[in-house]
């Protein structure tokens, strides 16, 4: 089975022009096919402001009324989708951008409206890995965004890091996937004060004791689980990492 | 050679939820394989407007500044592209939305500086029929927006009547093509009063008495001068017709 790395970005990279040229040029450079998955939540929060309306959060999630969803559709499959894929393509990298939409290639379902309703969002359903898998055969780099659809002509705002994950588990069974995630911190850190304290290697093993002995920081629970639960459904390595360091072997290897 | 339909649409279907049902309903309906382009520019101006930006207009052309282009491609490629991909999906035509950066598959050059400063507007260098007929191959119907790129990481603003014309010109090479251009008239009328009037069918020596009596309204000749180009090109037919008359023969057809 060939390798493929699916990575997934946020905001702290996405929305900082400098921080987003320089892990591009990493991410060019990655010698397997590749799938890279984008959020962008805070140019999304500031075109709303601008346009007269207060962005909703619950939980840390966006409510999602039908304006909102305009604008963070707007943003994310137009805007911060296609500078990425203009900037791939100009890094010889042959980038095609997607929503979730785009040959049908990640269905949602609507959330239940209780106990919040959180609007137009929407939780993954299915991924189309044939699709995917003829675009990489064709030597295309697939560039996701956080919109899906539920293929009867309705929009979803989704979460990114969902979709990362559902596409990594959906591609394991025709890729030997490795799965990053990149985020503000260098990976898991043994002090949270000390980016020096990345540890490296966490087994399911090592992860239960952590829990138990507390050695874990609250925020970081959902996120191993995450990584965990792909690991079971047969993603290769989900690895936690600062984006600054895609090029290098800081961060931390899950399973 | 395998017949295509090339159609393009503008704001008046674009901004229209009620016209562009309608719309969609025919075009799926289409028998052979088809490529769609759209404009948008109402959807553009009012959000431009929203946020405190006054859209600039010289000749009918956009006024592309920076804050102008993020809009621009955010409506055109984020939220009309992907509402339509997605009412596509949700009546079985399994569409996939690009700009011109996707797949590298249009690119232009920036217009010259002179006479007028239109800021970030390319005109079409290159269409990539290789990628093109790999979608068409695949199934898959390409719903293009007016966006493209410059190879070099910028993206550009673009007329969607030239992506039409050039996408159409382009699969002339491997694809018998048809090329349909909508518009809120019913086609060429002999008398511009009257939407009965429509003109069947013009050829290049009746086009040029038309010229030649006044017999055709000073507006309609740019978009015949296209069309007749367009023929010249290759491309089978050009037709020129209201977007409400796709599902009849009601239109004029050049060539």
């Amino acid at each position: 089975m060939n390798s493929l790395s699916v990575i997934k970005i946020g905001g702290n990279v996405v929305d900082n022009p400098q921080a987003l040229e320089a892990f591009l040029d990493d991410f060019v450079s990655l010698p397997k096919e590749k799938i890279l998955v984008h959020g962008g939540g805070v140019m999304a929060s500031q075109t709303l402001r601008r346009m007269g309306i207060e962005p909703k959060m619950v939980d840390g999630r966006r409510i999602t009324d039908a304006e909102t969803l305009k604008v963070a559709v707007a943003v994310y499959a137009g805007w911060l989708n296609k500078t990425i894929v203009a900037k791939l393509q100009a890094r010889g990298c042959n980038a095609v951008g997607l929503s979730g939409a785009d040959g049908g290639v990640i269905e949602s379902v609507i959330r239940p409206k209780e106990p919040v309703d959180f609007g137009f969002v929407g939780d993954v359903r299915s991924v189309d890995v044939k699709f995917l898998e003829m675009l990489l055969d064709q030597g295309i780099t697939p560039v996701l965004c956080a919109v899906t659809h539920d293929r009867k002509g309705t929009l979803l705002n989704t979460n990114a890091d969902t979709i990362a994950s559902s596409v990594a588990k959906a591609m394991a069974s025709v890729r030997k996937v490795n799965l990053t995630f990149c985020f503000e911190k260098n990976g898991v850190l043994a002090d949270p004060a000390d980016e020096d304290s990345v540890i490296s290697q966490i087994d399911r093993a090592g992860f239960e004791e952590m829990k138990a002995t507390g050695a874990i920081s609250a925020g970081m629970i959902p996120k191993l689980d995450n990584a965990f639960s792909a690991i079971s459904a047969g993603v290769h390595k989900v690895i936690i990492k600062n984006s600054a360091n895609l090029g290098n072997s800081i961060g931390t290897v899950i399973g």
